[in-house]
């Protein structure tokens, strides 16, 4: 058997599973953000037409699928499998849209880490031979998740400072097996023809104490530097090994905490560090601490990363979706916010 | 690359992954049941002397990893994985669990099909070489799902005619490269020495438009037809080449329907074919159309029918946990119930 387990916690793909193209739709206001000409399409109303914040999710979720697979000139149906989740109770935007859509698929559930779980598993199984062409999601909407986790939006409530905007937004990427030989000679094709998944490195849960459900971005921050560290550890590497350090939706405060735990232990990641959060809206535009949710580092990944990685401004990158692993009950019940990441590394071949 | 796929929505695994031990913890109920005397553990109080039942789920999680770590002489801790989830709003006892244990960990939402889908994802990433030791959990609690998806307990609500009670208990497998040599030659050694996933089939959802969430099985049964069928293509297999086929918890009225609709199809189960809904209680026991949810083929697989297989009663099974994909809040908006089954295929070698 051929061992592709590298140190404690992690995993290399000596076929390099390609991205072959990616898809993402998001809100007006992500729209209106420094990345929002990146997206394949922007809502103009949050219900998309539904009757309903949580079927307006959902249709995100098979559309943008369909997007992708339209890029890649595959039909959906011959799929040979959906992966991912969301934030709602029971993953139901991710179910019913696996439902309409027909393929066999894995439900996952890591919060605002599913982008880079699925896409882990999905190499995995793609490097392993048991997929060849599959789709990856994650995204979330402002309005269920407030109404799930928060508050009814009528309630007015007003935020915490260390709050974050839970985004409007759907990512999808589209894993085929690394010998896939399906390439693009145009230059603004909608196909990748670089982007590999080269390793990555299955989370632990991280708690250190944190109960504040509005100041998540610190909760997730000692998961995500795990994480990172465990990388650093198993492949026998340093930050300076990469162009890109990525983590999914620390927002300000946890993206500085994230930076000043690495600079604890030795890892300078400063000059090479972006978190989703802090880059999907733009400061004046009145969202606190950044953007949260499944959906930040999807359609930051899949709208925005894998195409300026395609277009060769960097050549690798390691991206680490963060997610919180609460739910109202627990907070209820007084227990304090563990976090998780996992991480994939990207590679320009 | 070495392909392991097989048909449409199948995989086989050339090195067969072992399940080295397993362990399952139950409520008093299902201890007072037809299995109840295979079970590592009863409990007497349902809370365990916790403060919530959310909380003493979360230990059952806990304490059945341990238990199954160690049957197999393992220290939990070093784990390669630990792959589950349950039926929580965003899987807290999967997740808080893998916070206590502090092993990496893929959370996974199947609803109740989860003992399945993390076995299945376990078999894949184990039989790819990106595992070698790690841990299968799925579990549900009777109190914390009655009041999470039905009605507080203490209102004493009547169930209808084809409702079935949500299992208290959680089952864990410990699954292992195929070329493990650990053995016992002892005969109540708790290793089992025989027990191998060769393959299996991911599930696709399948909705048939049933509405009322007091009839899962109903709503179920289509989806495990969908996967069984699938299985049986892919593998070009019979029902004959199996000894025993098994669903999770479509209880009486799901498994007549799953036995029906199968033969509709040409495909005779009636012979060898097993729902844990209708094993793990007795009729007597008043639990209507039988057990049900995440823990209900958790406790029966790794409580029973794993031993029963060492023991040599049957050469191989096909195990698929069922699972319906609905939350309150897709039933509170009007939709029907998506159902979903993922199939291993055990062998005795």
């Amino acid at each position: 058997m051929n061992s592709n387990r590298v140190g404690k916690q992690s995993v290399i793909f000596h076929t390099a599973p390609r991205i072959l193209t990616s898809a993402a739709i998001a809100g007006d206001m992500e729209g209106e953000g420094p990345i929002g000409t990146y997206f394949d399409m922007i809502l103009e109303d949050d219900t998309w037409g539904e009757d309903s914040w949580e079927k307006a999710e959902r249709k995100m979720y098979i559309e943008t699928v369909k997007i992708a697979c339209d890029k890649a000139k595959c039909d959906y149906r011959k799929l040979d499998c959906l992966l991912g989740g969301d934030l709602l109770n029971q993953i139901i935007s991710a179910n019913f849209a696996a439902r309409d859509l027909g393929t066999p698929y894995l439900g996952l559930y890591g919060a605002c880490s599913t982008m880079s779980e699925s896409l882990l598993c999905c190499a995995m199984l793609t490097d392993g031979g048991y997929l060849t062409q599959s789709a990856c999601i994650a995204g979330s909407h402002f309005s269920t998740a407030e109404r799930q986790f928060r508050f009814p939006l009528e309630l007015g409530s007003q935020n915490t400072a260390t709050a974050q905007r839970t985004v409007t937004g759907t990512g999808c990427a589209i894993v085929v097996s690394g010998d896939n030989e399906q390439k693009s000679s145009e230059q603004n094709s909608r196909i990748y023809n670089t982007v590999h998944i080269v390793g990555g490195t299955i989370g632990k849960v991280v708690d250190m104490g944190i109960t504040d459900s509005n100041n998540m971005g610190a909760a997730m921050a000692p998961a995500a530097v795990s994480t990172f560290t465990g990388l650093l550890a198993d492949f026998n590497k340093t930050a300076d090994d990469f162009d890109l350090i990525v983590t999914g939706d620390l927002g300000r405060l946890g993206g500085t905490l994230f930076c000043d735990m690495c600079a604890e232990l030795g890892v300078d990641v400063r000059n090479k560090y972006l978190d989703c959060g802090n880059i999907v809206f733009a400061e004046s535009q009145k969202v606190d601490c950044g953007g949260s949710g499944c959906g930040c580092s999807a359609v930051t990944l899949c709208g925005y990363l894998l195409k300026r990685m395609e277009e060769g401004d960097f050549k690798n990158a390691v991206f680490m979706a963060t997610g919180a692993l609460l739910s109202p009950t627990s907070t209820f019940q007084g227990e304090s916010i563990p976090g998780i990441a996992h991480a994939i590394i990207l590679e320009r071949r």
